[in-house]
């Protein structure tokens, strides 16, 4: 069987717009054919791929040209809008990441997508995404015990943003870690009802501008409401030298712990983490694995909404049924 | 919704059957209605369930009450016959486990099965099973790569048999430890190409009989081929009061790794792992939960032979679509 070759658009030209047209290079059954972007197209120079640029604005004259886009916006500022408006022109994938937006996100993109016959999958990558699918497993698997889920030691992007919002603050950057009371507890199956906040704290490192006072920009980060105020957080100031030198990149990671008993009373483990050089990079090769299963299951007819948990694992694969069942099985 | 109740079967009571009649205990939609055996059903007192035990040679009259058989029988002696003959009359799920077969053993139970309009679904648990899927997830979310599976620290049931035969042990078992030196290179990326003889050893505890030579016991072992010839071996004498009160369980577990790099040279790497103080315990959780996918699947329609990767994930849990994506996404 010749696997069936799958042309991808990206939208959004960002860090995770550059990680898919990357992807797209190590699966050579995917094709990038165009990147759309809201910026002036004739500003935007690719990384390496050549393919043309568009403006957002005229992703319609496309139809018919792309299997799959991938909305590489945004949550809070992009893809409430995007999502629907696309998913009703093109088979979608998506990285919406707004827990408590997700059943909206969802009953719109299932409007917009079914009613045009499109496939839309909502919410991959990493968390959401292989981490929600370890937790469905594990729950799945071990019907009685607890599940934790870990962050880090990886940038926050949407705190290292807060941080740098912060009056006298010139450059920033925050990395969530997880704590090992709380990681030694989840695996020993010691339900401890922890909140995010007792499992993890928040390690910033900032350049103050110059002549900004200190103690208040700590006060002001160490009390900031939901980003910081609940979590213990350690405000490290450095120089910009430091921070371009050793806090460039965006690694991330994580794990999700199962742990629970048999009804015999066998204790069971199951355990699934992440180490990431790059955060954007791998939320991009999960999204561009999860394009090739969407346009699979567009072509067997089916159309709405979806997300990892409807997504037979088979489909992610460029191989066969018969390789997958030959060889990993 | 109302999750739909599952009636199951089991055929073979062993520690597999068992470990199954407990699962169903927590899964409240599950209901277990018939145990068979080949042994005297008369004889077979089940552990707590009080279900009626039937001979496996009434199962065809019970078709219409049973909504999935889990077949808990070897993979040597038992599935190989019952499968295709029970999937021509149930939809199944079984653990089948012998690699190398496992094509031809799908396209017998494709054949019984899809010509009868059930679902079968081979080979799951672990690994076969859980693992297999990392490693489908692995190599489709990180294309260039290398992948590694561990298993152990754990009991190898096929080992302990194998050692219990040689002349002259009254009492065995054997652990399978994998190497940490292997362990740390997997993570590490660095594609060593270790066969599974290079990446664990064989840990034996053995009891001699009385007047046993132990220099030819351990020679009889550590050159007996597949078994342990190709792996470093090491053998150790005890007493049978020490096999029965430090090595009376069936502890298992491994963990499967996919290290390698994004396009743009990001290290990327990706572990699954489970700890385990039952092997059956656990493989009979899989069972149950990939029981409830079949029901689910066979009553929209589907109909052949099935591997885990073919199983929309949402489907191996009790709760609904919405309930999932608005807890565990």
């Amino acid at each position: 069987m010749t696997p069936m070759s799958t042309r991808i658009g990206i939208v959004g030209y960002g860090n995770l717009g550059r990680g898919v047209e990357h992807a797209i290079d190590q699966n050579p059954d995917m094709e990038l054919v165009a990147v759309f972007t809201r910026r002036d197209p004739g500003q935007l120079s690719l990384v390496h791929s050549g393919v043309p640029v568009y403006s957002v604005d005229s992703v319609a004259d496309h139809r018919g040209s792309i299997d799959v886009m991938v909305l590489c916006g945004g949550s809070k500022g992009d893809l409430p809008e995007q999502g629907p408006e696309l998913a009703a022109l093109f088979n979608t994938v998506d990285s919406f990441d707004t827990h408590a937006e997700i059943p909206n996100y969802f009953a719109a993109l299932n409007a917009a997508s079914g009613a045009n016959g499109h496939l839309a999958l909502i919410s991959t990558g990493w968390d959401p995404g292989l981490f929600s699918l370890s937790r469905v497993i594990g729950e799945s698997v071990i019907p009685s015990g607890s599940t934790h889920s870990f962050w880090g030691k990886g940038v926050s992007q949407g705190h290292s943003a807060a941080l740098r919002k912060v009056e006298g603050v010139a450059g920033a950057i925050q990395y969530t870690v997880p704590s090992q009371e709380a990681i030694d507890a989840a695996r020993a199956g010691q339900a401890l009802g922890q909140s995010a906040a007792d499992m993890h704290l928040r390690e910033c490192y900032v350049v103050l501008e110059e002549g900004a006072d200190a103690a208040r920009v700590e006060h002001d980060i160490v009390t900031m409401p939901h980003y910081f105020d609940e979590y213990k957080t350690v405000v490290n100031f450095i120089s910009a030298e430091e921070l371009a030198a050793n806090h460039a990149g965006l690694p991330h990671g994580g794990f999700v712990v199962r742990s629970g008993t048999s009804a015999a009373g066998d204790d069971l483990m199951l355990e699934f983490s992440l180490k990431l050089d790059s955060n954007p990079a791998f939320t991009a090769c999960v999204m561009v694995a999860c394009a090739r299963a969407v346009h699979r299951l567009s072509e067997r007819g089916e159309a709405g909404a979806r997300t990892i948990f409807d997504i037979p694992p088979a489909l992610l694969s460029p191989k066969s049924a018969e390789e997958l069942r030959a060889q990993l099985l």
